[in-house]
């Protein structure tokens, strides 16, 4: 960055350059054209639009706006903690304090207000209790699930992800949005009857 | 989509996996480790982060929930209009109409009042005379001139871009986040001193 006398506005851009990286941590999702995996930045806008699109069958009337803010920083710790596959139990040993690291390291570059606003943002989504933390943590698992079944499944096979395991991720769906996670539950029982969960009895 | 009762929701979900074609609309910007192009999914949540990190240089006191909005759905259209790169006159005629053809297309799998409401974001940003959809043109400038700038000018270097061409591009970044606008002159004054803009004389 060139030398300017403005230390705020540098520290704001030295963030935004930072937060690049999001475009390089890759995630098991593969993109609807089967060609790449997805990464960060790409999820974080399509579930940030999704939480728009699918706000009226949402509980407890969240500020979408919220949502909306949390979805697209929820991930931004992943810069330096890099991304835990859902269904790792190995992977996921520790992940919370590794992050927490990671948040505490990547707001301390904006300003100190600006910084703790986004990490309140990011804690909001972690605890995911309040109406629009519950809805952003909803949508965040709404996108992968539907990625997956117009990849053939990709994830799980891949994973060898058990139908337990998925149920359990879908508890939230079915708190923050009952009317989609029946939709889903009913995607889940083709997908189960087509022979997807086979791999458990392997 | 499996068969449901719900074509609202159907509707809905076949746009949020319509839209994922934006992972593969290319734009001329590198990401910042120069590896590949960025992408419009990617280029839309960076400008999102952004303009909430902006937020107080903007002049006109935007509504920056809207403006995040903008910011997600501005670049929509390209799933059917493609990118145009800013400095490419001869592909810049005809874009309009294309992308108003393209919205059209693309707004209308929406159940109608949600379609409209996603119509007026696209319109409200394309116009740029509200103080949101004018922050939202101006961060959308800024994220490729800072993108360019660390990675060592790429885009204006592959397209022999003149200076005039950049401070044409910069004049909605004036009228709308003045401050920053004068650091991005500063930069480019350091870029013209190194001999940037040199393929003009060519």
């Amino acid at each position: 960055m060139a030398n300017i006398d403005n230390n705020k506005l540098l520290s704001q851009l030295e963030f935004l350059a930072i937060i690049d990286k999001m475009k390089n941590v890759n995630r098991q999702t593969l993109i609807l054209d089967k060609s790449r995996q997805e990464n960060d930045a790409e999820h974080s806008w399509h579930i940030a639009v999704m939480a728009m699109v699918l706000e009226e069958y949402a509980i407890g009337k969240p500020d979408v706006n919220k949502a909306v803010r949390l979805a697209l920083v929820h991930d931004l710790v992943e810069v330096y903690a890099g991304d835990t596959f859902a269904y790792d139990e190995k992977g996921n040993v520790g992940k919370e304090e590794r992050e927490r690291e990671a948040a505490r390291k990547l707001f301390a570059v904006l300003p100190e207000s600006q910084g703790k606003e986004f990490m309140d943002l990011w804690e909001e989504f972690e605890r995911a209790e309040t109406p629009e933390g519950l809805y952003a943590v909803a949508v965040d698992r709404i996108q992968p699930f539907l990625a997956n079944s117009l990849t053939d499944w990709h994830t799980w096979r891949t994973g060898k992800v058990k139908r337990e395991q998925v149920e359990r991720r879908l508890a939230l769906v079915k708190k923050a949005t009952p009317e989609i996670w029946e939709y889903l539950v009913k995607m889940l029982d083709k997908a189960e009857e087509g022979g997807m969960f086979k791999h458990r009895e392997e």
